[in-house]
């Protein structure tokens, strides 16, 4: 079964086959997603098995890029590897009138490709400044400065955003139309993510300036 | 390095080697992560390719559990493989006095396995019950009675949770020790994941008793 929605799937393994109505492949919404939740899951293989690790992910442009430890697991193995990066944020439990019909409300973007290295320490340096000024604006600048082995020790590497999709579902349930007369209460337990108070690290000197973290959401 | 913390690892790519010191391999720390957070991210093998998909998991006893459409690639391509499924919380932006030692106050449970069909219907409709009963007690009996299509048509998978990790961090930056006396702002941004009130369906039939949702915690 084909759907009118199936034409903006960029690649075979993007098309979206079970809930299909709920596919985009349009970059706005996938932007939106990759922009809302900062922690992706990637998957890659390692000695011939899957594994998926989580790991902070930002975007710039038409690229997602994450760092990790150079001597690392995941970044030795995902290096100009096929990868698949998932971003997915749950929004809610969708009670139905009908097990079958439970859901969850959600917005995920699924995106493959082969990981690149950035490898010029200078381009690493404005990408990790965009990281940190991402958290709290200019905090690089007030940081204790980034050495060149630090630098050298993180690895970042990126995938472009071409071979991707995104699910959103939103809303109550979706029932068969005969069981909408079930006498069973349906509807949405909404879950949302929220950014608390910030707690200051009780080794602070005394004076210090808390930064600006107003402004920073998530979810 | 080796760490008396590594004598628990249960295999070779369940040894945590990157932050070791959080490492933790006790069934205690790996249940109560699998329990705290409904989503699981499964990373599978699809044609070669690698794939993480984001679903509902639910554990009972030795065993997590999902569930999909038995058609769908996720299903197919998991039954009898081997899969990685990942559990992960956010609990909070480390922001630190050097961006090399910013971190992620976070909990996350990485299971391996092959993933194994359950095949009996008696058994998957228990199994779903429990999934139902989950988010609200007693609800699997109020809804419109499974049928034996529905119950077809949903494959069940489970792991058995024996080849396991987990990595929990909490508490404020962890820095050099030289670089307390720096003098910026360091701290945690913690992030939780909330319950929100229970949102009627606006098709609700009249009368209909809401469950009692406020046990249902997440996170």
């Amino acid at each position: 079964m084909t759907s009118s929605n199936d034409a903006g799937a960029p690649s075979a393994r993007t098309l979206v086959k079970r809930y299909r109505h709920l596919a985009h492949y349009d970059r706005e919404t996938i932007d939106a997603i990759l922009d809302a939740m900062p922690v992706a899951h990637i998957a890659y293989l390692h000695e011939g098995q899957p594994i998926v690790t989580p790991t902070l992910q930002w975007r710039e442009g038409d690229r997602v890029y994450w760092h990790g430890a150079a001597k690392g697991r995941m970044m030795r193995a995902t290096e100009g590897a096929d990868v698949c990066l998932t971003v997915s944020i749950l929004d809610g439990l969708v009670l139905a009138r009908s097990a079958f019909n439970f859901n969850v409300n959600h917005r995920s973007a699924m995106l493959f490709g082969k990981a690149e290295a950035v490898t010029d320490p200078k381009e690493k340096i404005r990408l990790l400044t965009r990281l940190v000024n991402g958290f709290a604006p200019d905090q690089w600048d007030k940081l204790r400065p980034a050495t060149e082995s630090e630098i050298t020790a993180t690895a970042i590497l990126s995938l472009k955003i071409e071979e991707a999709s995104a699910k959103v579902r939103s809303g109550p349930p979706e029932d068969n139309e005969s069981d909408y007369a079930h006498p069973v209460w349906a509807g949405v337990l909404p879950i949302r993510l929220t950014v608390g108070a910030p707690e200051p690290d009780p080794r602070n000197s005394p004076g210090v300036a808390a930064p600006d973290l107003s402004g920073y959401s998530i979810g």
